[in-house]
């Protein structure tokens, strides 16, 4: 399996998030692709390539171009008003507030385009974002010229960015740039399933109307669990959508042989769907090991997780999205891509 | 003039809020209650009372009542988690997020509950506010039984505060269950006019559909200031309340001379109304020297300011907001209440 990487990633460094009342260090940092990096390497897990440059239209075919806009010239807004910390935002839009007016000036658009304060933008955050939206557009590239499979060693990660907001330590959602890649190369269906710990909520929300992407998920339940506030089972797709988007939320604590009861029922509805390219968003918080989630998977689970993907048996192309999990983060990736790449060569 | 205050407002002392990427200092300081209570003693501006205890029901006339038990329930449910740091809220629900279901953890609450990471809660933010609501109530009945106006020495304040979500410095909605208050006590019309810095996003969006609480408010236009997503000139109500909400957004750096043409025409919206009770959010903050806000009166336009809200001569009720400029609070404060006075004793 071909992955795709670029060292740029390390331009996104943000210093701290804001975690049950304190900032502390960010557990989104630049070691986890570095670890990830040097497994693919050690495994030889197959070639490495580096990213194209692709146009910002191709971003902007699931994001707002406002936000784009936005993403690429905050850092430049902010420090022309002499701040130099990394950006928070100061507040969100609540539920009855508008958001039909973007604010004029750079704190209150950090505000409106964001949900969360784990986030931090840095000088280098739009850079690294756009370059891991490339690394997924140049993996599904691969697959669209034909390869079974290919890694997009993406970070920082995408799957909670929406169409017009950031939080959940992504900024461009990788994945859905890429699902939406396939459709423009002339896929008819394309399949997201995401396994990360917490629920892609971006995801789902770019394409919860749609019925040209399927997104399935298992996750940690939104009751108890980040981003709390999408991710229930009854979210099912709207209009045309209806039936395109599918939840398998668990509770913390979950056990592995649980988790991969709800693993198969997520494959049969993929399966189902028939569709001609699978993008899994891979996180690997699953693991028992993470230290800001809650399920109970071990490295050998991880194994069994790429196999069981492996005989779905379509062109698959895996976006790295969370795990935290430092030390384990590479052996836990990797177990995932080399089961897959031994039975889906 | 009689004020309402208790010291318990020192139970509510927050060490720090996000602002512009950095944990700083809160602004919203108990030494602000302590400041204008000296100057009230030192210029004798009239009798002191303490509050009477009410009954949680009177605040539930304005507050979801789930809202008001996540409030006192809080700080126990932080703590029984281990966490002793004040509380700040991860992510807020984004704009097509879900609200129908409230997390069933303290950390899904805070968030769900929250708006912006201005407001810690901290162990004794419960008792403040509600003291801060009885200390509101007090003064309301005073006015109810006869009195010409009375001052409500609140704090923390409350006009950020919506039916069910926090922020801005603000917990529960001093003023709103204040109006409500009077409307309970038989008044057919009551009139709030808030003349703090900032939009009174909630007190606002708890009257918006109603046609028996007139809001108006002069404010920094949300374009450019917090809170960013509500303030608007085209928010005039809603249903029923279609013509009852009046904004006179002014951009930052408006001189006093502007501020008091907008303060007219805001008079004018209310006596038109015929209120039988006015609440006035008094916030202090349109102050030069305040260090978060940026209009520019001087400490001799708050006389301006109370000699214009007397001139309205209805029965009126101080409830206190904003002001950061600490040194200078009190006096700023009692500029209005004393000039008022003296024209409507």
């Amino acid at each position: 399996m071909k992955t795709v990487y670029s060292d740029k990633h390390h331009l996104h460094h943000g210093q701290a998030e804001l975690f049950a009342g304190k900032l502390v260090p960010c557990f989104e940092m630049p070691s986890r692709a570095d670890m990830i990096f040097a497994e693919v390497k050690k495994r030889n897990l197959g070639e490495i390539l580096v990213p194209q440059n692709f146009d910002r239209t191709r971003i902007e075919r699931v994001h707002r171009p406002a936000y784009v806009d936005f993403l690429e010239q905050a850092w430049a807004d902010w420090t022309a008003i002499g701040e130099t910390t990394d950006i928070l935002p100061i507040c969100t839009p609540a539920r009855d507030m508008r958001s039909d007016r973007i604010p004029q000036n750079i704190h209150g658009r950090v505000s409106y385009f964001s949900f969360d304060t784990t986030a931090p933008i840095t000088s280098g955050t739009w850079t690294a974002a756009k370059t891991a939206a490339d690394v997924a557009l140049t993996a599904q590239n691969l697959i669209t010229k034909g390869a079974r499979s290919a890694f997009a060693l993406c970070r920082p990660p995408g799957h909670h960015a929406s169409s017009d907001y950031y939080g959940g330590y992504c900024f461009l959602n990788n994945a859905a740039i890429a699902a939406q890649g396939f459709r423009d190369a002339g896929a008819a269906r394309v399949a997201i399933l995401d396994v990360d710990y917490h629920h892609g909520n971006g995801t789902q929300s770019i394409f919860y109307d749609r019925s040209d992407v399927y997104f399935a998920s298992v996750h940690g339940d939104p009751a108890t669990s980040y981003p709390f506030f999408l991710g229930y089972g009854d979210e099912t797709g709207r209009g045309p959508g209806e039936g395109c988007n599918a939840n398998y939320p668990l509770a913390a604590g979950t056990s592995a042989e649980t988790w991969f009861e709800a693993l198969e029922i997520a494959c049969a509805g993929v399966q189902r769907y028939q569709p001609d390219a699978l993008v899994i968003s891979l996180g690997v918080d699953t693991y028992e090991g993470d230290p800001i989630s809650y399920f109970k998977l071990k490295s050998e689970d991880f194994l069994k997780m790429g196999d069981r993907l492996a005989r779905l048996d379509l062109p698959t192309l895996f976006v790295m999205e969370g795990g935290y999990a430092v030390e384990d983060l590479g052996v836990n990736t990797v177990n995932v891509l080399e089961a897959f790449a031994h039975k889906n060569p």
